[in-house]
């Protein structure tokens, strides 16, 4: 088998693999890199078990084969390659050897029969723009659980419906949600935190369209040059919907770029088990004040309100920034009351919603 | 005492200390920043115990005073203030208050008397163009060993003299040495590779002349803005002249860039533990290969050669590496044989010496 291929096509698609083919593994063969050669197409695959992703790059290609090579050497040899074209040629049962200018390796190849199958589920569960459901799942990322305690919440659940695509994240103590209008059949799933990062590394950028499907507890995103299949965990999120507020005593309006600053100055302050900070909401303005054992911070902000004529509420510092963090433009803080859940939405992006539980007082 | 000065100011000065104040000390009054106040100018300090700084920055002042703040509690609050301007207010015996647009801090203070000495020795042992300093230090810094066996060298060797300022640095393995023609008068010390960091980090963008002054095993540096005390080490180098060959069988010119990043490509071939790659020297061109568990990698270079019509030699693909990092534009590599130093001199700067050792065959 022999394949030409420009050196950036290719250390893009590694660049896709990096993260998730180990470097150390107990099953040392997943810290090599299935090298595929078809009919005018390389493709690479990985797993670190938990994700598995397949790679396909135009190439000039001669001949078709399998081949297993050291993982973190390719990469790194791709990497540093001199010239614009990389080329591979392996004869059987030999070394794979790469070409790119003056610069040529012999690799020590593997065989790739001992490599596990991955499998990647077919079907047509619903389509998304690859670069929007990235989207859907960073803006809520951020709520998700890092406790033992409650397991599901370490995951993102997704929630398909002829509504939209759904994204929630939550730790008990606040929560995050994002919807996205379009038609999908009805289906939850629950990916983990982890494998969640992945699914937006991969496909942040794309703008092309994957197809959903769910199979044995895998959820594959298939498009015409990359599969990743993610094993999704067991169960669904308890009713969450009923610890979002739905009566309010006091509205504001704030800039959300100026909130989330201030609020991290003055958390400088605050004491450094619970990052409370104490928001006093006014008709006009509001007060931002921290204490603890270095000292005490303030700041006053300007914000339209209507409801009640004050409100002092006290918050983590860092769930309010978090929570602040996918919302550009303008947020609006609906406020229930001192200890009842204060809801945040983005004025200008109405799919994103966020729960902060306040502090006890 | 009061003072306002800009906040861009009081960065750039805070910057140069937070890495010298430790943020943990079994004596926590080093964990402190001292602030003190004279005509015009707001003075900060720090030690880590080995090096001291002094920071003079100018400032509208009223009055005069010294308070010890929480470092990292200010710095943080310094880098995250809204305004272009700080106001800094001390009233006695209370906290520090500072403002900055609509944020405002009360810090909690500490008793000045507490803090250490920091003793900034005077006299005047030469001057030299502080960022010059910087660049001497950068230049050789690499080669210093970070082995516990053989001490001294894990310092930087600076030798002044009348004919100007070496410095050098050496494993025992690889020599470096860097001269800058100057008239200082004849003096060896041997600083710390830790805190010659902290030189390079404090002065390399800094044009004002600093002027040297040794006392009781310190050295200190010291300009209008700026005072620097470092602990030197005791003792000094072995003769390293006489590992620097004087006798050569080849001698050859290439692209210092060009042969870094072939041998970075190579290497990632090399074998794990000693990074081996084999030179082959021959009249027009520089054959790289290295062979190790996962394959072979292989390179060559073009260069112009005088002396033997071919040699070869292996080395630790990172100690040539590191030993062409300084030189920019044409490397003039000195062979004195398969198994004796090679000699690496910067064709554009004649100041640059490297010495490597090859590995045994």
């Amino acid at each position: 088998m022999e394949v030409r291929i420009p050196k950036r096509t290719l250390a893009e698609g590694l660049s896709l693999l990096e993260r998730i083919i180990p470097s150390r593994s107990s099953n040392p063969i997943l810290t090599y890199l299935p090298i595929e050669l078809s009919e005018q197409s390389l493709i690479l695959r990985g797993t670190n078990g938990e994700v598995d992703l397949e790679v396909k790059l135009p190439a000039e290609t001669q001949g078709s084969g399998r081949v297993l090579v050291p993982a973190q050497t390719f990469f790194q040899i791709v990497r540093s390659a001199p010239g614009e074209l990389v080329e591979l040629v392996l004869r059987e049962g030999e070394r794979l050897e790469l070409r790119s200018g003056a610069f040529s390796t012999q690799l020590s190849t593997t065989n790739p029969d001992g490599y596990p199958e991955l499998l990647f589920a077919l079907g047509d569960g619903g389509r998304i723009v690859a670069a929007r459901l990235a989207q859907a799942i960073t803006r809520v990322r951020y709520a998700a659980s890092t406790e033992e305690y409650r397991a599901i919440f370490r995951g993102v659940q997704l929630e398909m419906s002829p509504q939209g695509l759904r994204a929630v994240a939550s730790d008990g103590y606040r929560l995050a949600r994002y919807d996205l209008p379009m038609e999908l059949s009805t289906r939850k799933l629950v990916v983990p935190a982890k494998s969640a990062d992945e699914i937006v590394r991969v496909f942040k950028d794309k703008e092309e369209e994957v197809v959903f499907a769910v199979r044995e507890g895998s959820l594959t995103l298939g498009s015409d040059s990359l599969r990743m299949s993610v094993k999704l965990m067991e169960g669904e999120f308890p009713d969450y919907e009923r610890v979002i507020p739905q009566g309010f005593v006091m509205e504001a309006l704030l800039k959300a770029e100026a909130l989330r600053e201030s609020l991290r100055r003055v958390a400088v302050l605050s004491d450094r088990n619970n990052h409370r900070v104490n928001l006093l909401f006014s008709r006009e303005s509001l007060t931002i004040d921290a204490e603890g054992d270095y000292g005490r911070g303030r700041e006053e902000l300007p914000l339209e309100a209507t409801g009640e004529p004050q409100l002092m509420v006290a918050y983590n510092a860092q769930y309010l920034i978090d929570a602040l963090g996918p919302i550009e433009g303008t947020v609006r803080v609906r406020l229930s009351g001192p200890t009842s859940p204060t809801l945040l939405q983005a004025v200008e992006d109405e799919g994103y919603l966020a729960v902060v539980v306040p502090l006890r007082v």
